[in-house]
């Protein structure tokens, strides 16, 4: 396999400047922080202003998806021109491991694990495609859930518009080091600690209208009440789309 | 007190234009949002190309502020021009609280609150202040941090920036209810749920180089294990800062 293939190209834009030795840009660790998330963060811009936005995505190979109202400002402007223009977005997944205090405040940190990427949103029009994106966005929660729910109707189909982006660009950032002094504020009397940070699942709430004799499906069987949310999605990610030698979903 | 003191004005900018009852622009609802978290992603825009960066951050009044060391790329170019000129910066924090699983893909849902503050970032170039703002950002973590730690070092201030946000903008948007199908749709013998997720402290791991003798600072009392982070961030904003009628920190 070619180097192009495992690792993503290194360029202005995503060279990590500020603590390069915290930058990585392979392919397997740039996968490993975005399929642990539900959630990113969408920098684009819009006559001349950037905006933030969170939402939910997902990824397949090196291509990124989001979805969101056929309406909305974001993807209006995110998938101007079909098939083409386009908007240049910045996605960035984030996920925060510990706060870290030190002897002294320059060295008080965050350990966190991050990735850029970079890349022109394109919005996918076509009918058959959607529905295609919506079943794989409901797969993302746990393989097998799309086939378990109603289908969708034509005129939720018209409502919904997907992005897709190719990865143009991609860096992880990753601090993941212990309190970290300068040698000699070791006799600085201060408390020091790391802090860790998790996000966990909580107790579910099933719905109070379930149907009788419905009960939870096997495929969330990684769904348990106090376990990482990171290790869930990764789970379900590598259950889509198992690596080489793995097991499938059923 | 008048409304402009109560809520942020509502433009095109800021306005939450899709499930538009989900948008608030109140003050109150906006800080809680913010001061609950330590870290936000920063939306702006270099020479046409916009970057999503996860920072830490803290507001005091209208004013959101975070730092960066002096040389890096986001911290340059959102300083541009001393005293001025500065970058337009999106600041967005987003609290996950639940994934909505439904009857059909189209009410599948996330639960979160989320910020979106619109602004002009300027770089604090003055040393007096620059180390004002490092005593205040240790007390973020917890009212008193910056008294227990050796004082910053001259190169210490020279090498990191401070840049400082007016909120000129800022909108915030909720969703927090449950599973809710169409109506039709509660006869689709799918397993429903609510899955609440919590960004939690983990265990405290002491540094092996603790100073004999060190406790843990009394104002890190809320700091325990298994408790959400964003509440033990609301209390340290609250003692630093108290609402009319609380008591300060000590």
């Amino acid at each position: 396999m070619s180097t192009s293939a495992e690792t993503f190209p290194l360029t202005r834009r995503n060279r990590v400047v500020r603590r390069p030795m915290r930058g990585h840009y392979d392919k397997a660790t740039v996968y490993d922080i975005l399929d642990r998330a539900l959630v990113c963060h969408l920098a684009y811009v819009i006559d001349g202003q950037p905006y933030c936005t969170p939402t939910a995505f997902w990824r397949d190979g090196d291509t990124l998806y989001w979805h969101g109202s056929a309406a909305s400002r974001m993807i209006r402007n995110q998938g101007q021109g079909n098939e083409g223009a386009g908007l240049p977005v910045c996605l960035t997944v984030t996920h925060m491991d510990a706060i870290v205090l030190a002897r002294c405040g320059f060295n008080h940190s965050i350990n966190y694990r991050s990735v850029m990427a970079f890349g022109t949103a394109r919005r996918i029009d076509d009918d058959a495609e959607k529905v295609r994106l919506m079943d794989r966005f409901l797969d993302r929660f746990f393989p097998g859930r799309a086939g378990l729910v109603r289908q969708p109707t034509r005129k939720e189909v018209k409502a919904t518009s997907f992005i897709a982006m190719p990865i143009e660009q991609a860096s992880a950032k990753i601090r993941d080091v212990g309190v970290h002094d300068d040698e000699e504020d070791y006799a600085v009397p201060a408390w020091t600690a790391l802090l860790p940070v998790r996000t966990v699942l909580g107790r579910i709430e099933e719905c109070p209208r379930q149907m009788p004799g419905v009960r939870k499906p096997r495929g969330m069987k990684g769904y348990v009440a106090g376990r990482r949310l990171d290790e869930i999605f990764l789970e379900a990610s590598r259950a889509y789309a198992p690596a080489a030698g793995e097991e499938g979903p059923a």
